[in-house]
């Protein structure tokens, strides 16, 4: 048992740097958008996770560290083991799947969306707690399982109410064949890295870098013309273009050509771009990567970003795990859809009706809640009549309360707090019947 | 940017001790159990908040320390600042109500469902991560508070399928005031954690316990007679014996009178029992005191509990804030409402449908896949067309998946895979009508 310590001195009640609280108007929206993606993820066909907020620290950071161990919260627990808050849902899941394999089914879907924790130094609008959602199809390599994840981030972006979005989609394959045609294969990683940053620090510098990595100007100005496609070329026509550039078709372009005629037949191609210069930073991406736009707030950066990676798995088990996944900062796209007055987060009260009463009737008050509460109309009660009317009203309002009811001996008044109109009933059935009309 | 390492030695994913994954079928029931509840706190007019993972261990402990320090999770961060790890949501909460006060309309209703940790010694079925699940009301100290607290555990328990149990209910003010009367007022925290384990310990070894606190058999017993009530006698009258004891009516007693009045009101008051031994072990409760019971599965404890508090944050304000609240153990409510075969945990699978395909049909696999989740369906696509059928089929059997469509060039054919029974459709959106029927 926790013991409490009560009257004590004060104590300042501050939040640590870096976090921060979730009030009402803020967590009511975020609860929304997740049971919107919930909802969509399980429409897949995709099942939830859970893994614990504290692991092993050699199992999040494998035997390095370095430079990483600064951004994450690790310690000694009080048994003298090293742990550490997670930070990413990815590598908990590549734990995950290494230690209960034999009992999940292949191909195994799964989202999970929960905190995760960094140190890093806060930036505005980054957090050191903040709500990654993930979700990954492991255990097959086709352009199935790419277009399904795909598919169902079109699904996800279109069910949260955005109308104008873009996949910008690349394949790091059809890139590190390209580079292995060009004699530059052993510096990809490099590469790839410094191409990742081209929107950050422009063509210009990219070159530089690039030139200094492959110690020529003719090859980093060839991969300057790889990541750069005509504005108007089509999504077939900048592929076309590339495989023209490597020389052959090879199974990365094919596969490309797979999932664009899946986007194509089931009508979703439209939000889909070809866009060579995104790699995404990580190393164990192999297939597909992808970044999101939200065409009305570019600045923003994406907020839903991903890729195929060969084999997740591979520091915990020597089974091959090939998967394909993504990632919404939660946070990100919260701040983006309350930016796009998103229509699923209009009507921030989850309140319909308030009821106000007088002490001597607070019998009927409590009954009237509890038959408009079991016809699924949210309604609060007043909780203190002896207050004055004015702070009864101010109470409505505040919570972005529509409708009030009171009462009298014979009849019902519902007066909606906008327009200030009133109608009166007989009964609280009739109020229930007009509510539900 | 965090580094993943790749390809070097293995490292054995475990987890920590006291911590476990969460995998679909333990996580699917516990997302609808949690969906259910935050249903039912907004059929209440309650709205959500967040606190963070990690406050100021200051902050979490109070000035103090001592015992409760082996029992969380703290340690210095990169800043050198002394930080815990959350071990529950009431402490969170009354530092939040210090901090928001201004922007919170009073009274303040809350819900929050999340993680806490706590390093105490791991037992069976209890563990080192738990969720637990609060709900409190704020700002106002009577009867009609207590009773919607009470209302909506009521209304909980209902929705999530539970037929029966009982609300055990006492007073901590009346069981003051017989203390009181009794003249061992001063003795009356050590005496009300004493009469806390009765269930735990037996009632001779209560008896043993108080005689040694109150220094007298007499007041000892006297105790045992207000704690042990006649299994026959109704609530009333279980509390008109108890006036009876302390020799007159007091505010407590009339607040229990108002909160059952309400109780029987609104036609709940048969799951209320009056059982003056529950105390709650805890020095913040100053009100009516409350714990739950399964009829079914006594065994398990209290699955919600609480209580009503004078002052919750004087930690941190000199403000009053009164209120009134109750926390449920996700976990415990888990293992129970699958003990008795909860309906609301029946058909464990979220996806209804399965399509199978052959490798040239997947085009036609994904628009038949779209169309039906667009019609809410939660429909699969076997991503895997070149496994063998017989695995394909296993695959719906591991995730209990009812129906499976396959199809050629002119029908479609659903079959029932518990039944066997397969029926033929000329379109897909024939068979999306016959699903909606």
């Amino acid at each position: 048992m926790i013991d409490y310590k009560v009257g004590e001195d004060m104590i300042d009640p501050i939040v640590l740097k870096g976090f921060r609280d979730s009030l009402p108007n803020e967590e009511i929206p975020k609860r929304r958008i997740m049971r919107t993606l919930e909802d969509q993820f399980q429409n897949y066909g995709f099942v939830p996770i859970d893994t614990p907020a504290l692991e092993y620290t050699q199992v999040l950071l494998g035997k390095g560290g370095g430079e990483t161990d600064k951004q994450i919260f690790h310690f000694q627990d009080n048994g003298g083991r090293e742990v550490a808050m997670r930070f990413d849902l990815t590598v908990p899941f590549a734990r995950f799947l290494a230690l209960h394999l034999a009992e999940l089914p292949l191909p195994f879907k799964r989202y999970h969306m929960d905190k995760v924790w960094r140190g890093e130094k806060p930036q505005k609008g980054r957090f050191r707690e903040f709500i990654q959602c993930d979700f990954d199809i492991v255990g097959v390599d086709n352009a199935q399982a790419d277009f399904e994840i795909l598919s169902l981030m079109d699904a996800s972006f279109k069910k949260l109410g955005i109308e104008k979005y873009t996949f910008l989609v690349a394949h790091r394959g059809l890139f590190n064949f390209y580079l292995e045609k060009l004699g530059v294969k052993e510096e990809s990683v490099e590469i790839l890295r410094t191409v990742d940053k081209i929107k950050k620090i422009g063509e210009e510098e990219v070159l530089k870098l690039l030139t200094e990595i492959t110690h020529s100007e003719e090859k980093a100005q060839s991969i300057i013309a790889y990541i750069t496609p005509e504005e108007k070329d089509s999504f077939l026509t900048r592929l076309d273009k590339l495989v023209a550039l490597c020389g052959a078709e090879c199974e990365s372009s094919l596969r490309l050509r797979k999932i664009y005629a899946l986007l194509e037949a089931t009508g979703i191609a439209k939000h889909f771009t070809l866009d060579p210069s995104i790699t995404r930073g990580l190393d164990y991406y192999t297939g597909i990567v992808y970044e999101t736009i939200l065409d009305e707030l570019p600045q923003i950066g994406s907020v839903c970003s991903g890729g195929r990676y060969n084999n997740l798995a591979s520091l915990y088990t020597k089974e091959l795990l090939p998967g394909v996944g993504s990632s919404i900062g939660l946070d990100r796209l919260l701040a983006a859809l309350t930016e796009l007055n998103s229509p699923i987060l209009a009507n921030s009260s989850s309140v319909d009706f308030i009821i106000y009463y007088k002490e001597e009737e607070t019998a009927k008050a409590m009954q009237y809640a509890k038959r408009m509460r079991e016809a699924n109309i949210n309604t609060i009660v007043y909780l203190d009549p002896n207050k004055k009317m004015k702070a009864q009203y101010e109470y409505a309002t505040k919570n972005n309360i529509k409708f009030a009811l009171t009462f009298n001996d014979t009849c019902l008044s519902v007066k909606n707090l906008e327009t200030r109109e009133t109608v009166e009933y007989s009964s609280i059935e009739e109020v229930i019947t007009q509510c539900n009309k």
